[in-house]
């Protein structure tokens, strides 16, 4: 193995081939054009029984590995969510590495615990989050929100008072939209309750929950005996970032007594700008709440904050305290480890803190405002191309849309076109979209929300849109 | 925010810092002498409203935040289990942080999900894993055990096809040794099975479960029309790295048709040795099996290398695929989001790569069989000293000793004692060491398996120990 001499003049070359990836990242194919185990081929069969220089393995990460990577910090990456760096992020990451610290309890790193805490309080201001609130680093919003349902049970069940899994008979019933994200579904199976209990309550045409449907469900359930354990509100839906009316869930859920969590997994960052506090509106009465940092605030994966009020019943979901992992201080402290699935944890708080200071709130408004008004930019592109249109509003930098040449008109035929559509534009190499299904629409989904992204790049991504459009059959 | 060139010149100021850090952290107190909230109150109480130069955070993070840290990564890091980094680990962590990848599915990062397919492959060779075992990395042994328990109880319920949680009246039982990990608690009571269906099997002198306590208790549930569920054999126990029988337990889990998962989080690294390879006898037999190389492998955290033999039902498990994650190639290639309970997914497989590449099998080998020498250096200066005795095997390189001098003869004034010596230990900072109870003993933990530790190290750590006890006053 390198000695520390050796890792120094290695740790440089890597900083600069950083920088350069990042100078050039431009000229990457964002989406690599490779088949299933191409990469997989070029491989090492067998691990090397002698130690290989750090530069042949470096070599082999430029040669096999990053021709098959997707890029997803390029300017041209345009599909799912971004997962933003940023480079006081990377920084960061430099440093959490090196320390190498395990942050499960207080006491086995208290900075690390006491650095989330507050980083995790300016968050809650900064998004506008009441104070009686706690805040906690999950990796993914998958994980908040099983951990949320996990709360919820805990809290209907006494679960751990009565310690015997689900009472024989007692039907839980979990309730989203059915624009709600997939880690909805897993997490409901997951915990035991049920797939076939997770009730998905019809939406808009704004791909909104129908708030009198969900209670209409929900009394339906109790007239039958079930009991109505948690729902789970999407501000920013993944596929159209649809805003769930949080106010009306609210008051069904207080009427009901029911826990609600509010996944607002992307969108969430968007609330730093007063002018999207509006979609809060009612969220005193909800119990939980998820947004991820690691897609849209240029903070590295993995870093989901989530957000609950009953801390006690958090705790209570989660804690087990063996011998070995006792200290002295507990109760006095937050032992995260407390607060979730995992013992281990990495010190993400650093991270965030880099980000949030370096960049500071107006610089992470300026971001946000930036993606958004492209986001505009582009809509207007669509409105104003009579062989596009617009599936979804543009609530914050998504824009769903579709190709929509005037001589095709059955829908089954201009899902198809969608479809090859993106293909063709994806296998350029130059632009990398996603798509998904909006009542039936085949959709093309565009987010103007990369770290880096600038008008030139939209622009280009418009072009080629276009072009590709104009060169289909049909 | 920092431009890239500004970046560049803060990175190099990083590596240099990381390598000075490297080199000097012996000076570091290991464990923080700090106060609940201590580091808290020094803490700026609001987030900037404009953007802070890199220096000032920098500056912070080592006047604030670095004191308040346990240094892991020190060779006087003696407690719980070793979170081992490593200088290649550390190389491969910037790409990973640069490359920011999203490594969810094949088609969001092909050369990711390749890489990991092929570096888990090596792991199984180096380790003795039979073929048939299919690898993915997941964050945690405390996540990994989760997905044992919840694809097993896929199997036995046939979940997915049922569609309905558990079925009313049915009560599954897990089984595992009075020494597993609390993970397995965690587990159970996350999978909704209840903890008290969580049954816990006698251990003999030596801390190992009891193949007939676990064939008389399984016996008697079948009677009681329970459902023997799942077993979790452990290979290196938390408290005493003590070793379960596995074939004797295989044996009895074939009998009865139960799955079989193995925890080795922390020992299964050992099994890179010949030598430690009869442990492993009766492995074809288990249906899961979990290490963590970032333990005692020399790769950051997190990286729990999981394998499991039927790969249909943990990916019936856990895959729910939404439109706007659809591609083409479902099917033909292994999308890691379906193989756990997390969608988004960073690419760990590297810093592995880099690791395994870079000590190569020999380099590895060579670490752990030092590490193994100093536990049996140190176990002989315990029996050696009339003062001191050992509590458990040293099977792989944890010692478990206490403080016995001649006059004390009561276990609870021992307890008591041992309690007081522990905390005088790593009061003074120079050494850091962890506690357990087996048997109701008060069990000092030391694990001499932190990557640069050196026989100095433990000659040091001796010392301390030496003279903390005789300082005690009793």
């Amino acid at each position: 193995m390198i000695n520390l001499d050796e890792f120094k003049i290695q740790a440089h070359k890597f900083v600069d081939w950083i920088a350069d990836y990042y100078t050039n990242i431009e000229k990457y194919s964002v989406k690599p054009n490779v088949e299933p185990y191409q990469i997989y081929k070029k491989l090492p069969v067998k691990p090397p029984e002698s130690g290989e220089p750090v530069d042949t393995i470096f070599e082999e990460f430029k040669e096999i590995i990053l021709p098959g990577m997707t890029h997803w910090q390029s300017p041209n990456f345009f599909a799912y969510f971004p997962a933003n760096s940023s480079l006081p992020s990377l920084l960061a990451e430099m440093l959490t590495a090196a320390l190498g610290a395990q942050c499960m309890k207080w006491e086995t790193s208290p900075a690390a615990a006491e650095l989330e805490e507050s980083v995790l309080n300016w968050l809650k201001t900064m998004i506008g989050l009441p104070d009686n609130f706690h805040g906690v680093i999950q990796d993914t919003a998958s994980t908040s929100t099983l951990c949320a349902l996990l709360t919820a049970r805990e809290k209907i069940t006494d679960y751990r008072i009565n310690n015997e899994g689900f009472k024989a008979g007692d039907i839980y019933r979990v309730y989203c939209s059915a624009e709600a994200h997939s880690s909805v579904d897993k997490a409901v199976k997951i915990a035991g309750i049920g797939e076939r209990n997770l009730i998905k309550i019809e939406t808009d045409k704004k791909y909104s929950l129908k708030p009198s449907a969900l209670q209409n469900m929900i009394i339906k359930d109790l007239e039958e005996g079930k009991k109505p354990l948690c729902v789970i509100a999407t501000l920013g839906t993944t596929s159209s970032t649809a805003i769930d009316p949080v106010k009306e869930i609210g008051d069904i859920c207080k009427k009901y007594d029911v826990w609600l969590h509010i996944d607002a997994a992307y969108a969430g960052s968007a609330l730093i700008l007063p002018e999207f506090r509006a979609i809060l509106k009612g969220i005193e009465q909800a119990d939980s709440f998820v947004f991820n940092p690691h897609k849209w605030l240029f903070t590295n994966f993995d870093c989901s904050a989530y957000f609950v009020k009953d801390k006690k019943t958090l705790v209570n979901t989660f804690q087990v305290v063996p011998e070995y992992l006792k200290s002295g201080d507990q109760g006095r402290v937050n032992d995260y480890c407390d607060w979730g699935i995992q013992l281990g944890r990495r010190f993400r708080a650093l991270k965030l803190w880099f980000v949030i200071r370096n960049f500071g709130i107006k610089g992470l408004q300026d971001k946000l405002r930036k993606h958004i008004s492209l986001a505009r930019y582009v809509e207007e592109k669509v409105r104003s191309d009579n062989n596009f249109e617009l599936v979804a509003p543009v609530n914050f930098n998504l824009i769903c849309f579709r190709f929509k040449p005037e001589n095709v008109t059955d829908n089954e035929s201009l899902n198809e076109l969608n479809a090859q559509l993106l293909q063709r534009i994806n296998n350029t190499g130059k632009i990398y979209l996603s798509h998904t299904k909006l009542k039936g629409i085949y959709t093309l989904r565009m987010v103007t929300g990369q770290t880096n992204v600038e008008q030139r790049h939209v622009d280009h991504a418009w072009k080629i849109i276009q072009e590709q459009a104009n060169s289909l059959k049909f």
